[in-house]
């Protein structure tokens, strides 16, 4: 056995308990860009509107941690200990990459550095502090790097990946029970052990027992109004708007987006973005605003439930939503950048990749009295879980309070008068 | 105010806390036929399966009449303190006709006396100590009895019925909080005071605001789920179908069915039948398999989720499910009562009425800015809702352990050899 | 390894949530005498005063073989599979050998029969089917049947006997936690696990890590206060001498104590003697009252708390008791036995044993940096813990609510006016 | 009926549900004061030992407003709307006068501008935009800034003040349980409104019923262990010594001490002090320690559990504290500034007015049939709470990891080597 697996003790979690973590891991976890997730949120902006949702990828990633070291103990193929160290390293440090403010900062990513989230956590992995603790460790730093974003891509063992990324992996597992501990909001205490303690591999793939349908079908459907009550709350989403247009204004002056080591970008955190912000000439009229809790407000909503995603892809191109922005404002009398067209399903939206997954593709399996597994369809099990597989795809259109009324007839105009059930969603 | 409302003091309930009862409603509890639920559990036989589901019928009823309080004064409307009182009271006695092992006596009151525990429920308190007490109190006994059931029919105020009777009542509310918390099932963790503090009433109905849908989404589904996991679990229902087996057998002799008055149908409860029927010759049989939890084994299982009852209707009839299990028995070549075909959508299901009412007929409403209310069309918001609509019934085929293997194999035959994924539900 | 370590599958548990169990101890749990737990409530009369505290010494005996397990596992110094085998099994086994009612029934098996619970325990491990199926599994009946109760004795490892029996032993540790869940009482959330997973052998006894001192202080002052809120409750203590009183009543003409198998014991249950305790004609009144909630008033209280066990001593003089009765009795002037002073410090009182042990006996240790233990005084690091090692001693009068005023003057005048504070203890 | 009664909407708070909460108080809630709390910890820095205490003033002050609501509708007296409306504003502002970082940043506030928080609290409601929207809903600004802090010191009503600001004030209720809540440490789950609901008003103060007395008892247990289990936590402190050290050395270049209007000082919060502090040359060091987790290393510590505050004294004096690090710096060949003396009972501790208040001082009364209250002593109820009455005086030693063993071996020299117990705490 490795010295690797010595354990040094526990770490009081208020979902898990005591988490028991070893020497090692205590050594990745006191480094500075595993401690700089202490600073950024789990949910962004979401404080706004769940007051008590102040927790944080840290606690988050400790608990992910523990989840795949219960899976990888339990997977009835026997892992060995080595690979279920690996599967706690990687889920220990598959957060590390995310910007301040988490996924508000995704689209800034994408659009100026052509990079994810993941990317990031790749990159800091082999080029930080880690790799060398990783090193010394004896861990194949590359590996472990793959693994943390679910692209280790093992063809003999998918199933690795699939702990961590997956439409059930423990990832968000531990994130829907924590932030539904942490907001209030009453959907999240899915019974994530019933579906942990009966998982196995079938085809090299991880699947679930159909014994746990109905744990499987709870989780899916707290992903799904997870979603709903908190990532794509109005007022949340009012929140994020402004933080990301504050962030976009000032980027050029705060430099926010010119890193180039890991130690520059690793000095951007949730403290550090918020207090520059509110310093910058170019960004601090919207953060006073937010600092008066004075959102936007949402003047038209339309939801979509098709499953194709043409509306999305229209609204995703920019140049499309400027325009319409532009038309909405020129009806209002108002200046352009006053309307904003916002639509959540844009990868701005936190755990965007969770909804990646087709949970029809999710695979399933039942044991005889022999203990073979066969595997069965999901579709002819569950109607549920095909009611889940939507796609919500909502227009808003937010403004400031000032011009609620005016914005409100002119989008009314643009889009068609929208019928009444569309204006409410949840 | 009527002296009715004067506060005794508090019940600590582990769901809602303290409990705060009236002088008067502690005059009712402390009735003899209040106090008997204490020995009428709420799940009959689920503590085979659930060891810590041993919650009576007592806390339930103490835990809806909190929720109809709660209900009551806040709907928008302004109900005066005396039809909240009323809406306690009824809530609080609405299960007081249940007969021993709740449910499970349900099939017989109806194949020999051709009642429902909700007649017994009205019979009860129109016709034992309760209606001194509630005549005493000034209350009319009929209106309490018939509101208790939900049958007040009062074509001004449905509304009154609704908040005890209908898909989102305030005793469903409670039992599935309830359930989930002493089974450890952790489905149940509904927001129910989002609906609560959001319902109102519109065209005199009972409505929920669209601002709920996420809580009324997750409420229907853990009301889905806990049929699945709780109510129709094999093991649960071979105990049921044993339990059942032992009273029919032992009716004559023990005369649990020839009561006249409420004092002889009082005296039945989950301690006395239990009793009773190891001491009976006819049924002390299945009573010591039962204690020494030798259960009935399912050996075939079909799941149709088709929304016509067709199905249902065929196996409803006594006569076509005799002669089936004749048939299976003769081509095992044992006895014909060995063979036990379960169709758990009979009225013997626990909470069989649940499921009485269509989730797509749940009034909907939006509120616009002024306060005013549109009502909508639940199948524009919710996909889901539809998908929960589901009807779900189960054809089981039982027999003893001995037996299995011929039995098995002969209900494949009559049956036509199933898909494999109807072997597997849940 | 044996064949008895093999999974079957869990139990879900609202306190624990899965609790893994053996083929083995499968085949221990569906033997009728535990089975027979499931009619044995943990708080016999508790659910007249906490109506949801129905849970039974089923669950909380699978609880504690799960703590132990856990606790067994994490001891520092490896005890072997086996040990933690057998351990597991005693724990499972510690309370088969109660009567109906619990610990109701402890002073008429100590009057009439002269045992205890726990000689019962003993006596049915080794004479019931349970000896046939440990014998089977290669385990030696006669050491789980001691283990069970604590009397192992081994002088090298007087900490087996201290995992079930001692001052924080897991049984404790299981009831202060369910006890608290059940009844809502809010005092019972101690965290368990921080003295389990800190737990050590010092000097051969188990010992608490003088870092969960604060976890130890809270565990013994949930255990004080579950005495005074729950087990010495006035109106919990009104209904016990109720049905202690019918039991001693009805003795004879049931037989309740002619029992001389193990299979006339396990007849025993709260359902049977219950049921029996109505139909026989020297106890039904007591019991139309019970189920009338028509419970005996206490007039006086008064509460020592002392550390010498005098008063106690007195009391505890059965015959002591009867002339003071009498002489309040005859002082009201009405019949004595109208009259009952009860000092529930008696072995009447659920869980007596509980405070059997002085908690400045436990053995506490602190570790250096090199992991080396040493003891240390309790008396020199926690204030607290001596100040819960109180004696409660209440002295209360009973008798029937239409003499409550004539039997309170009567009283007054036999122990002499009490101090007003005597008159409220919690 | 004031205006500023109508109901807004609610607020979702995990630890009390669905807070409500009026238009007017909304207003309150939305000010910039009130906002800036959302990035004010409860906690300072214990989020280093509890990765999940991130939760903020913000939600503390909305969960004590609604426990104030509570309190002040049951209280028997029945306090006009008007004065329940008071309580609730002055609770929900009762902590808004905090500095950076909690109560770490108190000394600082003590040392140079002679003001504690509650000053500030005072000051800032009477002198912000606060005081604005108070006075546009007709309340008293001056009256509302004193109840806010417990001065209102009315003679006929002491007891509005004891809401806030006494030894079971609504304010430690709160975070009593919220702490718990959020850093998972067992002990908080206190049945506060068991104390709640029977709280009454004895000769003008608030005073507890006695049949609350084991809720009283755990209260002040769980305050007792919150400060040794999270307050005065070892490497807590350490982060605390060190933070409060930045401050002092960077609080000339950044002026963090030099504001005179309202404005300046709301520019404080954890946020930007915690960037100031890694910007500014004079701190960015231990700031680069903190964000690496390299915490200093308690070496020696000493518990004193007397009655006096003798000690404390002693090294509440600064001088005799910096003579006595010189000392032990000497000893140990090292510089002056590597050696700590850190005594937590200093006003740096979070809550240290939390034990201002003599338990024993809590007025408790018992009420006879008739509804009369009779005071006791709480002496003569409980020797538990004497118990709980312990001054904690810890003298801990702490230097730099490198140091470690000089130091300690310099310490003990000083100290004279602690008998080993001492070495010992919790």
């Amino acid at each position: 056995m490795r010295s690797t697996n010595k354990y040094w003790g526990f770490i009081k979690d208020p979902i898990h308990g005591y988490v028991r973590i070893t020497d090692f891991e205590k050594k990745i976890i006191d480094t500075r860009p595993f401690q700089r997730m202490r600073r950024i949120k789990q949910l962004a902006a979401t404080f706004l509107v769940y007051p008590a949702a102040n927790h944080t990828r840290f606690e988050h990633s400790l608990g992910t941690m523990y989840l795949a070291g219960i899976l990888g103990e339990a997977l009835p193929i026997g892992l060995n200990d080595g690979s279920v160290a690996e599967l706690r390293l990687a889920c220990l440090l598959h957060d590390i990459g995310h910007g301040p403010l988490s996924h508000l900062f995704e689209p800034l990513l994408s659009k100026y550095a052509n990079k994810t989230h993941e990317d990031m956590t790749n990159w800091l992995i082999d080029n930080s502090v880690i790799s060398d603790v990783l090193n010394r460790g004896g861990f194949e730093t590359k590996r472990i790097a793959r693994l943390a974003v679910g692209r280790l891509r093992d063809k003999d063992s998918p199933y690795l990946d699939q702990v961590i990324r997956s439409a059930v992996d423990v990832d968000k597992m531990d994130f829907i029970v924590r932030d539904s501990y942490h907001t209030g909001a009453g959907y999240g205490y899915v019974d994530i052990f019933r579906l942990i303690y009966t998982m196995d591999i079938l085809n090299n793939n991880l699947a679930v027992d159909a014994t746990a349908l109905s744990a499987l079908e709870a989780f899916l459907l707290a992903r799904l109004e997870s979603f709903k009550a908190i990532y794509f709350h109005r007022a949340s989403r009012a929140a994020q708007i402004m933080l990301l247009k504050a962030m976009e204004q000032a980027k050029d002056e705060l430099g926010i987006l010119d890193f180039s080591t890991p130690e520059d970008y690793l000095k951007l955190d949730d403290y550090s973005i918020w207090h520059m912000l509110k310093q910058c000439e170019k960004s601090k009229l919207i953060m006073e605003k937010l600092e008066n809790r004075k959102l936007l407000k949402c003047v038209y909503e339309k939801t979509f439930y098709i499953k194709d995603q043409l509306v999305t892809s229209i609204f995703d191109n920019e140049a499309v939503r400027k325009k319409i922005e532009g038309e909405i404002a020129s009806k209002a009398g108002i200046e352009k950048d006053l309307v904003t067209i916002d639509v959540p399903s844009l990868p701005s939206v936190p755990y965007h990749y969770a909804i990646d997954f087709d949970p029809m593709n999710i695979p399933i399996f039942s044991k005889n009295n022999k203990g073979e597994k066969k595997p069965l369809q999901i579709t002819e099990l569950s109607k549920i879980i095909d009611s889940l597989r939507v796609f919500i795809n909502i227009v808003r259109v937010y403004t400031e309070d000032l011009h609620r009324n005016k914005v409100q007839k002119a989008s009314e105009e643009v889009f068609g008068k929208a019928p009444l059930s569309s204006l409410v969603s949840y």
